[in-house]
């Protein structure tokens, strides 16, 4: 498998998987490319230049089996087993993604929860107990997670990546809005969520 | 102006305003374009590149004053005067965005609150009174709003859409995993947190 996929590519596949499971919910079996893209921004040239990447899935002039193309795409994406997170920041977003149910439906387990705030280390939500971010490196060694999301404030953002880095975490997903030094080997990808809606507002004025 | 900048080059502008601005809470008067590059992920010949669909801001071999170019990008971002948003289900990432510092920070106000839930309806959130969401037309029109933010679950999502729509909405960040059916002329950003992490999961196994 190429292992220089564009990051582009790669979100689009996990947004074709998302058009897929949804047509899958409606019972469609057989979609066209051209269809495919209805549900994304992306062309029907797009779809089978990516889909190409990675082997040949459809048949000219039919489309792609639904079924059959979500199971390559979670193959292609790592998705087929089970994926533990840790969550750092139980504030009101913390709080939020803990209880948000698409983790869960693409396979992501939420299992270790970590707090500065001593209200909040020891105390139980959804049947996890918050243990203080001082513990990350012990814990998620233990528990040997590989992914994390981060919710603390900014300013406390840059400690907690730190304590993930050295705790082997390899993907973060974060939220806290500012830069973070992170090294080589370990993914980020940074939700601002103030950025995308000022990226928008330039369309508002057009 | 160029109407056609590709979102993507928007989206990097919104990121080297962030850093700049990171940079001029920091005191930096004046920054190279490799100096900005090593907060995002971008070339310093992107950034000049990007930077150049607009004019002249910097000055070969020295680099760009942060103050002037902070307001530049925010003057073709259209960020210079407050922006007032409605927002669309209270529940804990609605609460949660309501309660985030960033969009105050940047010039947003969110400023009508909707819900469905009778519980929730009537009841005051930050000095805000959440209004039914039936009242969507009404109340947006009257306050002559523009933005909105969908929080609502994905079952519920579609039909935001089409009220906010109908209320004359013009810029949507939605967070409801789920492909929403918008006509032309409203711009549309979904945020998706599973996919999100999706895509990084990709990196996990290589």
């Amino acid at each position: 498998m190429n292992k220089t996929i564009p990051h582009e590519t790669i979100k689009r596949l996990a947004l074709y998987l998302r058009s897929l499971r949804y047509l899958a919910r409606k019972r469609v079996e057989i979609i066209s490319s051209r269809k495919l893209t209805e549900h994304i921004n992306a062309s029907p040239a797009q779809v089978r230049k990516d889909l190409a990447c990675f082997g040949e899935f459809g048949v000219p002039g039919v489309g792609y089996q639904v079924k059959k193309l979500i199971a390559e795409i979670e193959s292609i994406l790592g998705l087929k087993k089970k994926q533990e997170v840790a969550l750092v920041g139980i504030g009101k977003l913390g709080s939020a993604l803990l209880a948000y149910p698409g983790f869960k439906r693409f396979g992501f387990r939420i299992s270790a929860l970590f707090d500065n705030s001593p209200e909040k280390i020891g105390k139980k939500i959804s049947g996890l107990k918050v243990e203080d971010v001082a513990r990350i490196e012990e814990v998620l060694r233990r528990k040997k997670i590989k992914i994390a999301i981060i919710t603390v404030p900014a300013a406390n953002a840059q400690e907690a990546a730190d304590r993930l880095v050295a705790a082997g975490i390899k993907v973060i997903l974060n939220f806290a809005p500012r830069y973070l030094n992170i090294p080589q080997g370990v993914i980020i990808n940074t939700i601002d969520m103030a950025i995308e809606l000022e990226c928008l507002i330039y369309y508002l004025t057009r």
